[in-house]
């Protein structure tokens, strides 16, 4: 099956986005969170989304997930790895799974982190970003898994049932809900390093022979994301419509630039939802 | 005294950045309509704007109002006929009056109308577009009054108390609520004509010989409102900052182009506030 619109990120634009592809009659996909934003949850007070004074975030958030429930739209929880521009059509994919669309709007934010020295590199080749995905694929192995928040630990649980040695490396402070078997170590990971595949992760001041690694963070730079994608610095490049430079496939919210706001965002998921609705209207 | 930012417009985009510019502490003031937007009022159902379901524009303009009434921002309801640029603030011409203020958002709209042939040449030079303001340099004079809502009735009214004689040109459908000295007259105007001043409409099959002509639309175009602001087609050109071609002059919402949509409105008023505020920090 191929949906019209793959919309990535569940923040105000990914949101936003859902609502207008949606209204205008689209079949959509929306891969993001439950929780829809860390950083809009978390925001104590907002005063400048017009329509809405002295809400918290957490209100905020309950109000658009009213919205998106009123029209049906669900969250397609699943961390998507990597997506290729297919000439007429975009291959979503989240490690074993593929999914298919027509167009795609790319509204991840700006919370990501760069990427470490080879892992773009030996990405599909022992690197990867979901260890739940591919736990089966390192049973009796030794593997990796850095975290950059809470989430990962679940997945390291997971994997640590099937792995031979798996060794968790926190890029966050907090006490950790680990498996006994899982070897906690606290250093900063400087270098992926392989042959063919990854064996190697070269930390600041040790190193770990592995057979995979996982690298777990909030979301992926967008020209990781989306090989190909023209950036301006951090920002994915946009034009007015919200337009990238590969056909088919759009941007929106703080992804795109500052100011890293959320009225912002939302009215840019609008755009570039009827961009896409446009674009697929003339590709009919 | 001078204002920080001068927003002229009341529909979302102007509401948006007035919220917005009001946050970060500039002393603002916003021109336009008790309504708002007579677009947004008239609007069955918005389903579209993010936070919002199943609402009647009316009720959404009340989240609005609330919206600013808490944060206490008034609406200046004065038609402005020409804003300036004047090198480091802007001076926005209301008949007699002038404001200045270091920094203009422009949020106009785009319902607006193609100014008459010989509308620009002869403004200042009899023709006008407040009829209630420049009544007193019509004492026992022939006015024409071009009106292209009910608001017009009202002051031709007004102007007919001092006015020799009244002529009212409705541009819309409907029945009048004049006294009885005016003159309806139904036809199209096409040409205003006079040497120094006006002295003669053309319309279509007809002419009037008259002293001043009021043409009283909803708004005026943009590049009519600020002279030398650049356009694209029927657009206000901007930027991804939402900044025009005039230093210091911003633009957002239906005017800076299509889709004409609430949240993208909104979306861009808060992107306009921020620039202005960054440009005003930066002149400081």
């Amino acid at each position: 099956m191929r949906y019209d619109i793959a919309i990535i990120g569940t923040g105000p634009a990914g949101l936003s986005a859902a609502i207008n592809s949606k209204i205008r009659n689209k079949n959509i996909i929306l891969f993001g969170s439950k929780d829809f934003s860390s950083k809009l949850i978390k925001a104590p007070k907002v005063n400048n989304y017009l329509g809405f004074y002295d809400i918290t975030g957490s209100e905020l958030k309950a109000q658009f997930e009213k919205h998106i429930n009123v029209m049906d739209i669900g969250i397609t929880n699943e961390r998507i790895n990597n997506i290729y521009a297919m000439g007429d059509y975009f291959a979503l994919m989240v490690n074993e799974k593929m999914y298919e669309a027509n167009a795609i709007i790319v509204a991840t934010g700006i919370e990501y982190t760069k990427p470490l020295k080879g892992e773009e590199e030996f990405l599909g080749k022992g690197v990867g970003y979901c260890a739940t995905c591919d736990a089966p694929l390192y049973k009796g192995k030794v593997v990796t898994i850095i975290g950059y928040n809470r989430d990962a630990e679940e997945e390291a649980n997971y994997v640590s049932e099937l792995a031979e040695k798996l060794y968790y490396i926190p890029m966050y402070n907090g006490s950790y809900k680990l498996r006994g078997n899982i070897e906690t170590v606290n250093d900063r990971p400087l270098e992926i390093q392989g042959d063919d595949r990854v064996n190697k992760l070269i930390l600041k001041s040790s190193e770990i022979n592995t057979d995979g690694i996982f690298v777990l963070k909030d979301s992926v730079a967008p020209s990781q994301l989306v090989p190909g994608l023209a950036m301006e610095g951090d920002h994915i490049k946009v034009d007015l419509d919200m337009k990238t430079n590969i056909k088919g496939c759009f941007a929106a919210g703080d992804c795109t630039g500052k100011p890293y706001q959320y009225m912002r965002a939302a009215g840019q998921g609008q755009v570039a939802a009827l961009s896409a609705v446009a674009y697929l209207d003339s590709i009919e």
